[in-house]
C-alpha cells in the first residue's frame, strides 16, 4: 500500500485523533469538534498551549508533546496558522488532517498562496488533508464525528456513504438519509479539496465493506477526467447517485465558496451519466436515490421496465407522469399478466400498467405477484394510502419479498403516527418505504437509470478506448479548411470533392474537373470567418462566374500566400453541427447540435466525453430536443442516423489522438438519407 | 342565497350527516365512513335496512325513516344503487351528498348514463353532489371527516384548504401539509365532479373565514374557462397554489380515473398562471407553497426580490440555483446595505446576495435586519444548519419579526429530535420553517411568483376584457387567404399589398400596379395547402414570368371558381407563427412560436387565454426558448417586440369577437426592426 493510500485510511478510520485549537469556549468550533469526539472509540488529544483540561480531556501544549504520531489531526485554528500546524503534524508522523477554517483560495491571492503551500506539503510528504474550508467527516463504524457541527451521533448506522463538495451539504444529505429511516455509513465534506478530492474518496469507498451506495454532491469540478475515470471503475461495483449544483448562473457565488469555477452544467451532468452515475437535482432526491440503490439494484438492462401498482388512481397518475417525464419505461403487460390480474380485480379497474386496484382488497398480494412475474417488469413501484382496513403493506410486502426477486419500492401517506409502524416494519425488512408519490417515483427512476447506465457501460466496446498515438494523418501547424477536411477524410468522414489551388490557372483546371455548380472559397489561415470576409462564392456554374468569383476573392487583402478552394456544391439536406472540444477539466469532449439560428438560440445540443462509441453517439441524437427532424420531418426522408453517429464517434477519436488540437468543429454537417457530408470544418 | 349555494354550504358545513350503506363489517367503506364521523359535532344517522346498531349508533332502514332532512348524505353503496338513493335524498329535502363509489363515466357507457342522470337530478333539484368516485372531504372547523379513509382526525386545524381532483391526492396533500407542522382547514376530493367542480369550491373557500391559502390539484379540466374566471376572482383575495398533473403522456390512464380528458398541459399551466395561481410540480411542493402563502404574501410587485442569507455556502448555492432556475430575482444589494453588512461580518464572506455569514456569530440578527431593510428585498430566505452554539433561530427570528414587516422564510436541517424544538417554536410564531434547502427555496419561489402574478393581474388594462359583439369586419362563410388577410387588416395587422383577381386580365392589371417582384397564388377555399398543390409562384418579376405563373396555376384542377392572388414580395426577416384557437375547455386562446422546422420540432411556443393585453403578449415572447433571436441575433437588428405583442393581442381580440372562428393562424408572420407583416393567414 502506498503511503498516500495508507495515510488516507489512517485519516478516515483513525485509532487516535488530536484537536489542534481545542477550546474551553463553548461557541468555538474547537470546542464543538472536541465535544463531537465523545462517542469515538479511540484516543483523543486536545492541543491547546494554555488550557489544562477541556471537557474532561487532558490538554497537550503541542502535537509534538503528545509523544506519538496520531492518525488524524483536526485543525480548529485560523487559516493563517494552518501551514505551520500542518508542517508540525507531518514532522510528528501524523497520517492526515482536517482543516475546518475558510480563508484560502476562495478569498484571494494570500489565501491561494497558503492553499498552494498546503498542497505542496501533502504532495511531498504523503500526509493527507481534508479541506480546507469544510465541516469535516464522520465514520459510523468507529462512531467518529470529526466535525464541529453537532448531531452526527444521532445518525443511525446504515449502508449509504455521502461525499459532498460542501461540508454543509454533507450534513444536510446525511441527516436527510437518516430521516428516511435507513441511516448512513460515512459522510465527508471536501471543501476546497486541496489534497483529497471526490475521486479519492470514491475509490476509498469502493473498497469499504459498510458502503452499499454512494451519494455524491458536486459544485465546480477541478479534475473532471480523474473523477470520470474513478466513477467508471466504481459504479459497476457500487451504485452512485450524484447531485451536481449549478445549472444556472451561480458562478460568482460558487467561486467565493470553494474557489473553484463552476463549469458547464451540461457537460458535467453528461460526463457523470456516461460514467454510470444517476444524476439527481436536489439533496432530497440525492438522499432518496442513494437509499433506494443501497437496498438493491436492477440488473443491467437497456430499458428497465417499472410496474406501477396503486390503490389510488390519483397517486398512480402522479407516479406515471413522473416516470414518463424521466423517460423511464412503464411497459404494457403481457396478455397473460393482464388476464391473470383481470381475474383478481373488479371489472372497472385499469389493469394495463399502471395497475389500479381501486380501494385495495384481499387479492392485493396476488395482483402484486402477477405484476412482478411479468417479463417486461424489472421492479415494482407500489403506492397505497394508509388504510389498514383495506391493505396491510407491512404484512403483504415482506411475504411478497420471499417469492419475488425483483426490487419492490413502496410509497404511502397518512398521519405520521399511524404510518410509522408500517414504514418501520418495512425498513426492518430492507424494503424501501417512501412517504409521498413523488418520492416513490423518484426511487423507481433511480433504480431504472442505474440499471440502464450499467447496461450501457457493460456493452461499450473496447474500440472506444482512447488511443494515445495518432493513427492517421498528422497535422500541419496552422490547419486551414482544406487541411481540416483532409484530416476528417483520414478518419472516414466524407467531405465534398474539391481542390486546393495556388493560382488562378490551377483554379480553372480544378473547375473543369469538378461537377458544376461549385463553391469558390478563399483559403488562408489568416481568415477565420470566410463568409463575413466575402471569401465564399456559392453556385458558380460557368467559367465566367468562376472568373468573377476569383476576381472577387483577389480583392480581399492578405499578408501571406493566397490560395483558392474549388469545391463541388452539396445537395440540400438537414444541417447539423458536430464538434469536439478539449475541456480544461474533463478533457476531450464531443457535441452535436441541430444547425440553424433557432436551434442555436435554444442551445439544442448533446454532449459526451470522448471517446464515444457509435451506439453512445446514437443516444446523443436521441437527446436533441429537435430529434424529430431526423425522423423525416414533413415528408423529408429520415436522416442517416448511423452515419451521423459514426461521424460523432470518429471526431471524438480524432480529438483524442491529436493532443495539439484544442477544438474541431464541422459546421454545417449535412445529413442525407444515406451518408453525411462535412461542408465546412474548423480546427483550433 | 340561491338553493344551490345554500345546499353547497349545508353539504360542506352540515349539522347532520347520514351514511347510506353503513356497515357492521370493518373492511367496508360504509363502516369506515361511519367510524370517521366519531369526532363530528353534529347528528349522525347510519342507514342500513338490516342492522340495528353500528358503532353505537342506532340504524335507520332508509333516509326517509330518519324523519328529518339531513344536511349531508354519504352514499357508501355500489354505483348501480346510487341514482335511486340520490332521488330519495332529494325527496327527503337533504342538502347534498357524497358518492364514494367508482363505476361511472370512467368505466364506459352504462356508467356514463348513470352519471348523466345524477347530474340532471342535481341541476333540477338544487341538491349538491360531491363525486362520484371520491374519498370525500373534511372540515376541521366542525371536526367533520366525510371520508372512508382513516386518519383525518390526526390533522391539526390550520389555515390551508385543499381542493383535489382526486380523493387520494386530497388525502396525500392534506397529510403532507399537516406534516409541515401547520395543519389544514378543509380538504376535498372532487372525483368525477358531476356537480361540484373546482371552481365551485374555490368560490366557496374565498368566503371561508378559516381559509388563508388554497392548494389545488388538477388532472383533466372539463370547464376550463369557468375555473379560470373563478381563479381570477379568488386569487387577489386568497393565494392559490396549483399542481396540474399530466405533463406527459398519461391520457389513457387519466381518462380511466375520472372520465375526463387530460388536455394540453401547456395550456392548462398557462391559464392557471394567467389567473394568478402559483403553479407547482408535486404534492410536496403544493403543500409547501400553500403553507408558505398562508403565512403571508409579498405585496404585488413586477419582480419581487429575494434576499438569501445563509450560514453554509453549500446550502446557499443550492437555494440560489433553484431561485435562478425559477426566474426569481435575487437582486444585488444597495451599496449602503453591503457597507453595513461588511461591518458586521469577517472580511472573507460573500456579502452581495446571497449573504454568506460563514459559521454564524452574534452579529447574525443585525445582518438579517440590514438585508431585510434593503429596498430591493421583498422577502428573506434564510438557511442555517442546526448549530445552537452558533445561532438560535428560535430566538433570532421571532425578535426580527417584530421589526421586519417583510416575509421571512427559514430553512434548516439536523437530527429530527434536535431540530424539532426550533421548528415548533418558529411555527408557533407563524414563521415558516422548512427542513431542506430546496423546500426553503420552493417557499421563496411561491411567494415571489404569487406577488408577480398579482402585480400582473392588477395592472391588466380593462381594454383586454372580451367584447362579445364583433366590432370589425364581418366574415364570409368560407374565408380564403384574401378574406383572412382583410379581416386581419381590420384589426390593424399589416399584410402585404395585394389584389384578388377573378381573371387573367385582372391579374395582369394588378401586376402592373404592384411593386415587383410579386408572388402569385391560387385563391380557392377548395385548396388548404397551396404550396403543396403547386399553387404558389414566388419571385415573379416581369410579365413573361407572370404569364407562366398564371398558366401553371390554371393547370391545378378545381371544381369551383378560380381566382388569383397577386401580392408584393415581403423583405426578408425573422419568421414567427401567431395563432388563436378556440379550446373546447378553456375557450379563446392565443399562441406564438418561432417559425422554421427546428423550432417547430421543439414546439417552442407560448400560450395564453384570450383576450391578452399587449403587455401580457410581451411576456409570452420572453417565454420562448429561442427568444434571443428577437434581440438581434448574430448582428441582425432587434425585432419589433411591441408590434409583435400588439399583433398577438389583436389576434386574440379577433377570436373573442368572432365566435364562429375556431382557429386563425398567421404563418409566417415576418418581423422587422419596425413592424410586422402577415405573409399567410388561415381561418378555420
Amino acid at each position: 500500500m502506498s503511503t498516500r493510500l495508507g495515510n488516507l485510511k489512517r485519516l478516515f478510520a483513525p485509532r487516535s485523533v488530536a484537536v489542534v485549537g481545542a477550546s474551553p469556549a463553548e461557541e468555538k468550533a474547537g470546542h464543538q469538534a472536541l465535544r463531537a469526539l465523545a462517542t469515538f472509540r479511540g484516543d483523543v488529544y486536545p492541543v491547546n498551549p494554555s488550557a489544562g483540561e477541556i471537557l474532561g480531556y487532558r490538554c497537550y501544549p503541542s502535537l509534538r508533546a503528545i509523544g506519538r504520531p496520531v492518525d488524524l489531526v483536526l485543525f480548529a485554528i485560523p487559516a493563517a496558522a494552518c501551514v505551520a500546524a500542518v508542517e508540525e503534524a507531518i514532522a510528528c508522523g501524523c497520517g492526515g488532517g482536517v482543516v475546518f477554517s475558510g480563508g484560502f483560495a476562495e478569498t484571494g491571492d494570500a489565501g491561494a498562496e497558503a492553499q498552494a503551500r498546503l498542497q505542496e506539503l501533502c504532495e511531498r510528504s504523503g500526509f493527507r488533508l481534508l479541506g480546507p474550508n469544510t465541516a469535516g467527516f464522520y465514520n459510523k463504524r468507529i462512531d467518529l464525528a470529526a466535525c464541529f457541527a453537532p448531531g452526527l451521533d444521532h445518525i443511525q448506522r446504515g449502508s449509504v456513504a455521502v461525499v459532498a463538495q460542501s461540508g454543509g451539504v454533507n450534513l444536510i444529505t446525511s441527516f436527510l438519509i437518516d430521516r428516511l429511516g435507513y441511516g448512513a455509513a460515512f459522510g465527508v465534506g471536501l471543501g476546497n479539496a486541496v489534497d483529497i478530492d471526490a475521486a479519492d474518496v470514491l475509490e476509498y469507498l469502493a473498497d469499504d465493506a459498510d458502503t452499499r451506495a454512494i451519494a455524491l454532491h458536486l459544485e465546480g469540478v477541478r479534475a473532471g477526467r480523474k473523477l470520470y475515470e474513478a466513477l467508471l471503475r466504481v459504479t459497476p461495483r457500487k451504485p452512485v447517485a450524484v447531485f451536481p449544483v449549478g445549472r444556472h448562473d451561480v458562478g460568482e457565488f460558487a467561486r467565493s465558496h470553494t474557489g473553484n469555477l463552476i463549469g458547464s452544467y451540461a457537460l458535467k451532468a453528461a460526463a457523470l451519466r456516461q460514467a454510470g452515475a444517476v444524476v439527481v437535482e436536489s439533496t432530497e432526491e440525492l438522499a432518496a436515490a442513494a437509499v433506494a440503490l443501497s437496498l438493491g439494484r436492477i440488473a443491467p438492462r437497456a430499458q428497465p421496465g417499472i410496474g406501477v401498482l396503486v390503490g389510488q388512481a390519483g397517486a398512480g397518475l402522479i407516479v406515471l407522469d413522473r416516470l414518463k417525464a424521466a423517460g423511464v419505461s412503464v411497459p404494457p403487460l403481457a396478455p397473460e399478466t393482464v388476464a391473470r390480474i383481470e381475474q383478481l380485480l373488479p371489472p372497472m379497474t385499469f389493469v394495463r400498467n399502471p395497475v389500479d386496484t381501486g380501494r385495495p382488497g384481499p387479492t392485493f398480494p396476488d395482483v402484486l405477484a402477477a405484476l412482478a412475474a411479468d417479463e417486461q417488469i424489472d421492479a415494482v413501484a407500489m403506492f397505497a394510502i394508509n388504510e389498514p382496513a383495506a391493505v396491510r403493506p407491512e404484512e403483504v410486502l415482506p411475504a411478497a419479498r420471499r417469492t419475488i426477486a425483483k426490487p419492490i419500492v413502496f410509497g404511502t401517506m397518512g398521519p405520521e403516527a399511524r404510518v410509522r409502524p408500517t414504514v418501520e416494519a418495512l425498513r426492518a425488512h430492507g424494503i424501501l418505504a417512501m412517504e409521498s408519490p413523488e418520492r416513490l417515483a423518484h426511487a423507481a427512476i433511480a433504480l431504472a437509470r442505474d440499471a440502464a447506465a450499467q447496461w450501457r457501460l457493460a456493452r461499450a466496446p473496447a474500440s472506444t478506448t482512447a488511443r494515445t498515438a495518432p493513427q492517421h494523418a498528422s497535422l500541419p501547424a496552422k490547419p486551414d479548411e482544406h487541411a481540416a477536411k483532409t484530416l476528417l477524410e483520414a478518419y472516414g468522414i466524407a467531405t465534398p470533392r474539391r481542390a486546393a489551388c495556388s493560382s488562378v490557372e490551377e483554379a480553372r483546371e480544378a473547375f473543369r474537373a469538378l461537377a458544376k455548380p461549385v463553391v469558390v472559397k478563399i483559403l488562408s489561415a489568416e481568415i477565420a470567418h470566410k463568409t463575413e470576409a466575402g471569401g465564399v462564392v456559392l453556385n458558380v456554374a460557368d467559367e465566367a462566374a468562376l472568373e468573377a468569383a476569383l476576381a472577387r476573392l483577389d480583392r480581399i487583402p492578405l499578408a501571406g500566400a493566397r490560395r483558392y478552394l474549388i469545391e463541388e456544391m452539396a445537395p440540400a439536406g438537414l444541417e447539423l453541427i458536430v464538434g469536439a472540444v478539449r475541456d480544461a477539466s474533463f478533457g476531450p469532449t464531443v457535441m452535436v447540435g441541430i444547425g440553424g439560428t433557432a436551434a442555436e438560440a435554444i442551445k439544442d445540443t448533446a454532449m459526451r466525453l470522448a471517446p464515444v462509441s457509435a451506439a453512445e453517439a446514437q443516444e446523443m441524437l436521441g437527446e436533441l430536443r429537435a430529434a424529430a427532424l431526423l425522423d423525416g420531418w414533413r415528408g423529408a426522408p429520415p436522416a442517416d442516423r448511423e452515419a451521423l453517429a459514426e461521424t460523432i464517434a470518429r471526431l471524438g477519436q480524432l480529438l483524442c489522438e491529436h493532443p495539439r488540437i484544442k477544438e474541431i468543429e464541422i459546421n454545417p454537417l449535412r445529413v442525407y438519407a444515406r451518408g453525411v457530408l462535412a461542408l465546412d470544418a474548423l480546427i483550433v
